[in-house]
């Protein structure tokens, strides 16, 4: 052995994760694999860095995903080569559209085996085309000056890339030849080599460092902004955020500078938390809209969107019928607004534009909003008792009570990862704002019911707060594996399991009428008796019906007052609970036209 | 509602389906989704096409895998937009490596929501890069002649191209707008639409139709070819077989005519069946050269290969120690031989060749290759015995024994489908070829442990065989899912897991000396003990420890007897079973050097 290391294999895979390491990277997610072996050796020696172990890759880069949602910090991931890689797609999809960093290092053969014939070597260049914000094939591994110079970089630029503007996925694909284990082999790593190559720098500083710059618009662009802001009637919306989600005070102090409403998301990062003591957050809306605005009232002059598209259809719906000039704020500068009812795209960091623009409008001479801020207060009361009364009607069943329980008995700081598709749907509509420590968050990026378990547990994984998961039953059957982690990574959680047995929510498509093949091919119940996952995961079960509330808070109260790990299942009719859903939304729309 | 169908996406979505049932496809599987709606009710509608319904999509696209695997024609998978799309990746990398033809029917939204910012919407196009033999963004629906006579066109040409040469997967990304359902919608279908584009042709023929063409060389080269196989000393290796598999009549013509001995893969199609009644068809060669070619032996003059690259490692490594010529035929003119030993490239049809062939070698005349033959006809019987000997000897678990177990009792016909990465290796080297009706299968295109179950339950739901999955344990928790489908889609299996804990095969890699490590993130155990997969998914479940060879194959016996789905598991120590695997290999190779 050198000085350096016992082969250039060893000495790569050192200065991968010492540059990650340097770059702030704390944990990776590894699943198991031969070819990727230089990797998992030097992650697993390196003292800096914890080591998640998977085994199944599509879980593995899911619960990378749900750390780095949860952080805004990027969690590598490892895999071998072959199918491998392909099992990480999907969570590249989501992590591309919902801006969430990630780093995928793929092992691969090396050049001349690739395209072969040989085994386990497929074409790994370009795997997720353009979900990627940045493709690099590493070099063969070599003690080479200038070859070990150019990967600290590439390692250093990966980390900033991926947690760059917009965040999102970056792959690196590693090739690595034989011998892949630290065994030693004499003249590979020259004594000779420079220090700096090879070890690194000396104080722990990254190779290379990446300052980032934030967009914003000049001065005059801002005054013009902020005059457009002076109205009678204006809206903030904020849709699902960007990790590390918006910083609530800015936002509040454009609320309070313009008088305007904030509409708030429950992906937002803005309907728990302070920001609801000191701003009129709202979470409504979307009962309140839900079959158009009320009668009798006026538009909207101007709106403020930032985040992507909202959750709810029906402020979407609300925001394309209205003549508004509507404002989205993008950091990236792209396009999050299908309805295609924006006039202006602004290309800036949110939070940094609230702040600069509440330091511009209102003061004296600003145009009164009061009136306009009322209404949507007296509409936002009146769906948060319709929704309590209907909860409170014991022996009713309805999924959406399940949200609103949870949102209220979770404690303090409380991680609520929402599935798709009904779960964050519910929480938009029946978790009420509270200055509460819930963060709440779901892949609504691609808005798929895979990696849901997954996503939860590496979110959970991240911090000390509380973990609740709120599933349908389609997204925890499609993620059972990702269950393992619970013991294998050491997470507790609490899975709430709203089991509807299928596809709930094409109830509430015109295709239900349509039977066959509604039952069969759409609501496609399983019959899963659900509670075996328990014995084979090794968590506590119990399922309640979903007509006893007290039933359901009772257990969820004893799950997060205890250790380990808990699943429980809700058994609903999803039809029931549609039929609920809409005479809430009734109900509503009758206080709000007459009061 | 018009005379052709209510809507535009109802006439097209039955185009596709009637399209594909005209040429030839009985089968589809459907994972539930709201985009897909047109295809999901046309496929549930279409009276010659049986839909398969699945819930993960990974399992889905490996299920259509396996029947596609089993049976050479396609069997389409619909999915919705999203994520959804992305967990096919993997089944596609696994077909386009060996050579399987699939079909994948992604919805999508139409182009105006793309990259928009709209829910669900992602960059589908050309999402599978280079691993699809062709890839089409379908145009808008619109019922127009032309537009539904490029549809027609478009669904015939992906399952020729699908099914051609070399099969493998096709991707139509399929477009739709709302409305989805099969709702009325006035005009959209003009009653006057030309009935061949609307309705296709009356008597059930495709609307065009393709006649494959095979590669062969001219009778020149025929001839040169044949005289090259004029050799006292020859081999015919056939790998992994691309589906349908070879022609055994006309591979054991050829070793008739050559005199050569035939090494056949488990995966070749040739190690079971009547090819090895009336041909030397062997299968000892894994074990024969575990240690190099024995001792004295001469090389041979000229090799035949055909299929993928064989499973066993000292196969390979032995052709390529040799200074033969070795003719590598591959109808798709793609390279295949990895440790770059092949001399000449022959793109032609194996079967055809060796059909061809056989008609001009040998003969009055020819070579004598009788004394090679007894040599290699030697080895193998002594190879047989010693695996015998080790098998008999109770009390000493060795998983190589499942294998033969399985081949010794499996009823006929029997399709037996074996796991990444051990069991393959155990059958190559444990499972004796005879001329009993077994079709023995595995993913050894990117040899990945993903999708195995859904693999399996796929081909057996083409087929009235008796259906064996011989697993690994970390392959049967990673497609866990797929045990759904033994319900849900009516198919019975004897499911054997071998289950070491872990990953048995790193135990044969030098990481083995590194722990840690190895134990952590190589041999990964994940303790987890699956009888609850039984009450899960209903089945019947048994353990029997891997030293106890009676109580397995009683427990074998009674499974494949019986009706229902069973699951076996076979308790292991990976470590002891390769002590037992090296013995074998060490007892062969000094009854070969001193017979």
């Amino acid at each position: 052995m050198t000085g350096h290391a016992p082969n250039r294999n060893t000495l790569w895979g050192r200065a991968v994760a010492d540059e990650l390491a340097a770059a702030g990277v704390d944990a990776v997610c590894i699943t198991p694999g031969s070819r990727s072996t230089p990797l998992t050796v030097a992650f697993d020696r390196h003292p800096d860095i914890h080591v998640f172990s998977h085994l199944d890759e599509r879980a593995s880069a899911f619960f990378a995903l749900g750390r780095a949602r949860r952080t805004g910090a990027v969690t590598p991931l490892v895999c071998t080569s072959g199918t491998a890689a392909a099992n990480f797609h999907p969570a590249v999809m989501e992590a591309a559209q919902s801006r969430v960093p990630l780093l995928l290092l793929t092992a691969d053969r090396p050049p001349e085996l690739r395209d072969s014939g040989a085994n386990q070597t497929v074409d790994q260049e370009k795997l997720y085309g353009d979900a990627v914000r940045w493709y690099k094939d590493l070099p063969e591994p070599e003690a080479d000056d200038r070859k070990l110079r150019s990967l600290r970089t590439d390692l250093a630029r990966a980390v900033s890339t991926a947690e760059g503007t917009p965040a999102g996925p970056v792959h690196l694909n590693v090739p690595f030849r034989k011998p892949l284990e630290p065994v030693t082999v004499q003249g590979d790593v020259p004594d000779d080599l420079p220090r700096l190559a090879a070890e690194g720098r000396d104080d722990d500083r990254p190779f290379v460092s990446t300052t980032a710059g934030h967009p914003m618009p000049d001065d005059r662009d801002l005054r013009r902004l902020a005059g457009a802001l002076d109205a009678e009637r204006g809206l903030i919306v904020a849709g699902p955020a960007d990790p590390p989600g918006p910083d609530p005070q800015a936002v509040t102090a454009l609320a309070h500078a313009t008088g305007f409403p904030v509409l708030a998301d429950p992906l937002s990062g803005l309907r728990f938390g302070s920001a609801v003591r000191v701003a009129p957050v709202l979470g409504g809306y979307d009962g309140v809209l839900a079959d158009g605005a009320p009668d009798g009232w006026p538009d909207p002059e101007v709106v403020v969107r930032f985040g992507a598209s909202p959750t709810s259809k029906p402020l979407r719906k609300y925001l394309a019928g209205t003549d508004a000039r509507q404002f989205v704020v993008d950091p990236a500068g792209e396009w999050r607004e299908a309805e295609f009812a924006a006039t202006d795209l602004v290309v800036a960091d949110p939070s940094r534009l609230c702040g600069a623009l509440s330091r511009q409008v209102g003061g004296p001479g600003a145009t009164d909003s009061t009136a306009w801020r009322e209404r949507w207060e007296a509409a936002e009361a009146a769906h948060w008792d319709a929704v309590e009364e209907a909860a409170a009607d014991d022996g009713r069943a309805f999924e959406g009570r399940v949200l609103a329980d949870v949102a209220d008995l979770a404690p303090e700081p409380s991680t609520v990862f929402v599935s798709n598709s009904m779960p964050v749907r519910d929480a938009d509509r029946f978790a009420a704002p509270a200055a509460k420590g819930i963060t709440m968050l779901g892949n609504r990026g691609a808005s798929g019911i895979d990696g849901i378990v997954s996503t939860a547990l590496g979110a959970g994984s991240a911090t000390t707060d509380d973990l609740t998961l709120v599933t349908g039953d389609l997204a925890y059957y499609h993620d059972m594996n990702g269950l393992l982690a619970l013991a294998r990574c050491d997470v507790d959680a609490t899975v709430v399991v709203v089991n509807n047995d299928g596809g709930g929510i094409f109830h509430m498509l015109p295709i239900e009428r349509f039977d066959p093949p509604f039952t069969g091919q759409f609501k496609t119940p399983h019959g899963l008796d659900f509670e075996p996952t328990a014995a084979l995961y090794d968590l506590e079960f119990a399922r309640v019906e979903g007509d006893d509330r007290d039933g359901f808070r009772d257990l969820y109260r004893e799950s997060v007052a205890s250790d380990g790990s808990h699943v429980i299942e809700v058994t609903s009719d999803a039809e029931a609970s549609h039929r609920v859903r809409d005479a809430v939304a009734e109900a509503v729309a009758e206080r709000v036209a007459d009061p």
